[in-house]
């Protein structure tokens, strides 16, 4: 299901199907989970056991792998602790297509083998977490989270974006928001329900009960002269880090008015049109990056203090130097895994006149 | 900042700038509440005070409007309920210009009247919205809300978008996810912050303190040919009705991907191309509608019982006939309001081999 993809941006490629038919057969998620082919990854701490990647030597940045663990590496842990969430991550895609060639278009019996290699989260708790260290000697858990999971192959990372948001979820969401109480957790843990019997939560379908995702808009923003963009920064970032503006999406707000709201409150820059280019998901908790190029209408910058350090216009010439020669004497933008980057790379290969 | 919008959906437009830097000026909020030329909109279970609008002989659907009240028409009710939730929506997007035409380029005073209209939703509990209706005898709350909210002009409908999902939030996320404790309302009403002391909510910025936005995909699904499109129905629809497919982004996933997850589960249909469009805030609770053009790359049609009950694809001729013949006698689509009706007119407008 890659077919047709022009711009692939970091987290959003995977190497599963998500199934989610599966998430409420119950018979065969508990089949699938002691499977010997069922690949099991862990999470401590919203961070995920890796170990050392094959690529190590021909790349420059030290590359990590996901530890691939199987239902034996895993199975005392799952009986012994009461804090870990396990949820059913989907199937490996590749599969697909194997399953079909052997059962030769026949279909399956309801207890037959299917052929599918499931995967799971599963989160531990501090003690398992050690555990886990001891015995596989070549893996630890990445922590900090940013920027060491820009490390893993680009298909893993899918993986991970999906897992950590749903783990960072139960993580934050424990109890009912309409009404206090205890959840239980449900559907391979894509739902979570309360536990009072006579809790509004429970008639009708509510958002409470699902996973939230964050929609954020991220911006390159283009001068009226269509030589220029503008990028800002944060206290928070590395001196010399300059990146395109960003911010939530708000409630009865279109993609296209956040992008005009956020560059006017951050940089007092108006904006005219607005165009779609590409997304991102950025499981810092559970973000949707939205990308877009915006036209501005404007030129005088005036930088909310509040919002970000600075802000300023950059010529092409001084962002091709940046990304394409890979001077960063002056200004470095992020790397090649942000949608940043690439939104900004997008604008150079555009034509110099709008 | 309306300019440079060519896709303009319903509850995409609104009246008012959000001004979020007011929202933790407790001062400013403080005064423009008892200010005489402040707007209050009127909530009871999610559902707007309304009357009778100006439009009613013109057009063909009743047309509602907005109750406008002010300070003295809701002061009483303020000091009196507990329940009452208040939202600052933002100021006269007009009004703008009025003041800086006033002022003459001049920096205001910090007290000085700054001319801004500002506008706040207000939730009334049932006791206090009976009084509503007794002293305000052509109004009304409009309820159910769907299809009622559609009949209110573009430019309100987008304020009510804004003001229902916030409320919803409110009435949905009383209390912390995190620890179960209850919860205060803060910077008119876009935070709740955890009144347990110790609670890790409280520790660095999580998402459980903003309003909950939901992404969804709605897809116009064009047969490989381009001259038929996909349309599908659920069972709780009208009968003859059909629409886009649609489904929420689910944490990790990239809207395009989400596409193509949702036309293969509901339908069977492969989709490789997808195009974004346009977008729509959804009040119902609080969805962000992402409408795209999705390509498909198969044909034949599994429907998924559990989701829909059916998926056709219809020729051109068909949707022209319905769309803009206003021939509804073999199916027929959502009203122009809904953006699956835009998606399709969109692709009756594009060339016919894509
Ligand atoms: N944030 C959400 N809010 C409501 N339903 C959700 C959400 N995320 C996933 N769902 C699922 O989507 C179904 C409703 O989809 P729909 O028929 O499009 O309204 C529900 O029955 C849930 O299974
Ligand atoms: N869903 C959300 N999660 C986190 N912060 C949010 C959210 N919605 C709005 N905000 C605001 O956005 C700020 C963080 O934005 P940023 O610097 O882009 O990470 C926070 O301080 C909040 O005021």
């Amino acid at each position: 299901s890659n077919e047709g993809k022009e711009h692939e941006n970091y987290f959003g490629l995977t190497l599963l199907d998500r199934r989610s038919d599966k998430r409420t057969d119950s018979k065969w998620l508990s089949k699938k989970q002691s499977h010997p082919t069922t690949v099991y990854i862990l999470f401590y701490n919203l961070s995920p056991l890796v170990t050392l990647g094959r690529g190590i030597e021909s790349s420059q940045q030290p590359e990590v792998e996901l530890c691939r663990l199987y239902h034996k590496d895993v199975e005392q842990c799952m009986n012994q602790t009461e804090e870990g969430i396990l949820i059913f991550l989907g199937v490996e895609l590749q599969f697909h297509m194997n399953q079909l060639a052997a059962c030769n278009g026949r279909v399956l019996q309801e207890d037959e083998e299917d052929g599918l290699v499931a995967w799971f989260a599963l989160s531990v708790d501090s003690a398992s977490a050690e555990k886990f260290k001891e015995k596989h000697e070549n893996c630890y858990f990445l922590h900090p989270p940013m920027p060491a999971l820009l490390q893993l192959p680009e298909k893993e990372a899918g993986v991970v974006a999906q897992a950590r948001s749903v783990l960072a979820w139960h993580n934050r969401y424990r109890f009912c928001p309409t009404c206090g109480s205890t959840t239980k957790i449900e559907e391979g843990g894509y739902k979570k329900t309360c536990l009072k019997e006579d809790c509004p939560s429970l008639q009708g379908v509510h958002n409470t009960s699902y996973p939230r995702v964050d929609p954020v808009v991220i911006m390159q923003v283009i001068h009226p002269d269509g030589n220029h963009c503008l990028l800002g920064r944060q206290k928070r970032f590395p001196p010399g880090m300059f990146t395109c503006l960003a911010g939530f999406v708000e409630p009865g707000e279109t993609i296209e008015d956040a992008v005009r709201r956020e560059v006017e409150e951050e940089a007092g820059i108006k904006v005219g049109h607005v165009q779609y280019v590409s997304c991102q998901p950025w499981p810092m908790p559970s973000s949707l990056m939205i990308g877009c190029l915006a036209v501005a209408v404007s030129t005088e910058i005036k930088v909310d203090k509040n919002e970000i350090e600075d802000a300023r216009w950059f010529t092409r010439e001084q962002v091709v130097e940046v990304i394409i020669k890979g001077n960063q004497r002056s200004f470095f933008v992020p790397p090649s895994q942000a949608i940043a980057h690439q939104l900004i790379k997008y604008w150079i290969g555009m034509n110099a006149n709008l």
